[in-house]
């Protein structure tokens, strides 16, 4: 395989490395994935993690395991494996999907073609993420404060992100803007990995706890919220890191436009309407952590659905749209 | 001093201890508190806190420190130390103001009438404590899934707390409820203390992450939240930890009543509104906590202000109010 590099993830001398996003930001760690078992752990313990990112390291497992000259139900079981790490995010079973279907066109593993389809959803990805940025920077405007949750950014993408895409084109195109970060409970995907990009890239921002959006709104110091999404149903309800429905509540009380970024490949044509996607519930644990009472009886949804009527509008590679164009 | 003793806070053989509830839960841990110093430095690192129980604190601390003979200087000094310990809670102003008021009619630091008018105060938090749990308690109903926030119960107060109470007397009634707990970041007081006294009680109840309680509430998994206040303004807007205004906000939106519970010590006359009451800003390490990215700029601000029409009722000793009496 061709070497490609992304914040994240890279094929470096035919090896897959992700960066460690469970030590960010306090180690910069990158781990080998030598098989589809490594990927499917690195995955579960969000190692590696963010809805575009998993599918095209899904896809790049894959070819990499076809060199190995898997039985056909080697290759089918570890799909299936990969497709069963995280049940949320739907680019993930898309670029399976797309495996899959080389796959079969090939009646068996066939690492050229194998490793060419993924090499192509590896560097779509990264055009999905310019045009995101490309469509959604101009309804960013100078002077903007906004609020963005759980991290969009290049470490969710094999590009420059979604979300996190549109901030950064407009940070690009000089316009002045300030970033308000929740950090994003229970895992701190915000505290932890949105800061760092945000850092890196020099972008003027502030961290806060959740439960602060709803303050900074009424002291009006929000005036736009952009989110990304895990799986956007046919109607336009879409599903995206807990937290999510609680911050478009709040925008819509307090007149506050929220805009959701996200490629094509998040949208599951099969999913009438929010309710019908499934939400991943994770360990105890998670929330436990740093502090709370040992063995507390504990709910951790990693996701949670917002209906389409709190969306001002969807920021997709394919435009802008402000009335959902699959409904 | 005699003894008294409260869940956080003990006069024990002519010494103060506090519980360390920054320790809790890990450790339970007791601390002397031997000058006005030494409680200013426990209520500033918040290993004693509740807006009821610091203004005990405070006048057990100024009795105790009348003991040592104080200058008339000193003594003011240190009822000043406290009272700028924690701009927020209106408790404390309102019992060192009452210390301050029997040092002048005494002319002089006098420390039976200052020990008296202490285990007064001490003693009326918890008659307090007992009034706002009989008057709350019929609101309660059995099959309620209550919504609560931060930590309002014995740790918070002299006595069985504010919105704990009430939720303790309804079960104690023979009530069938379940509680969820807002963790409560940045300083986990729902995930740390609000579990443990729930937990010693043997309340059922399930911790989660602030910004999980949205998703309940639309799932109709909540249809009750029970809060404290820190302060009350004349007009009936409160302010109470940050993330107050966000969870009233969700449940407005839901349709799910808000209930506040305070003691009338809690009322600031002087306060026209809420914008009025002042607002504590801490620092960022709490935010930091436990892995951020270091040195990100942080906004910490502790409490948060509800306007008085997201309050379905006030909860106080002196009975319910679904209008403000003092508007």
């Amino acid at each position: 395989m061709r070497d490609l590099i992304s914040l994240g993830l890279k094929i470096q001398s035919d090896k897959i490395l992700i960066l460690d996003q469970e030590k960010l930001p306090s180690e910069e760690i990158w781990l080998e994935s030598k098989s589809p078992k490594d990927m499917v752990g690195f995955m579960r313990t969000l190692k590696i993690r963010g809805a575009p990112l998993i599918g095209v390291a899904a896809a790049i497992t894959l070819a990499k395991f076809s060199e190995s000259d898997p039985t056909r139900d080697n290759f089918i079981k570890a799909a299936h494996s990969l497709r069963e790490a995280r049940p949320t995010a739907v680019n993930l079973m898309a670029a399976i999907d797309r495996m899959l279907k080389v796959f079969s066109q090939v009646k068996m593993a066939n690492p050229a073609k194998l490793i060419d389809e993924a090499e192509k959803i590896f560097e779509e990805d990264v055009a999905l993420c310019h045009a995101m940025g490309t469509n959604g920077a101009p309804l960013i405007e100078s002077g903007d404060s906004i609020l963005t949750h759980c991290n969009t950014g290049g470490l969710a993408t094999a590009g420059i992100g979604t979300a996190l895409s549109v901030i950064r084109t407009a940070w690009e195109s000089r316009k002045m803007i300030h970033v308000y970060v929740d950090e994003t409970r229970p895992l701190l995907q915000g505290a932890r990995l949105t800061t760092w990009e945000l850092d890196k890239l020099k972008i003027p921002y502030t961290l806060i706890c959740d439960n602060m959006a709803a303050m900074l709104m009424r002291q009006k110091k929000v005036n736009k919220v952009i989110v990304g999404s895990d799986r956007i149903a046919k109607n336009g309800d879409f599903a995206n890191k807990i937290g999510t429905y609680s911050v478009a509540v709040l925008a819509k009380h307090h007149g506050v436009p929220l805009f959701v970024v996200a490629p094509s490949t998040t949208i599951d044509m099969s999913c009438p309407n929010g309710d019908a996607i499934p939400i991943e519930n994770r360990n105890a644990a998670e929330v436990h952590f740093p502090n709370a009472l040992k063995n507390s009886p504990v709910y951790n949804p990693a996701f949670d659905m917002t209906p389409k009527e709190f969306v001002s509008a969807y920021i997709l590679d394919t435009g802008v749209y402000t009335h959902w164009p699959h409904a």
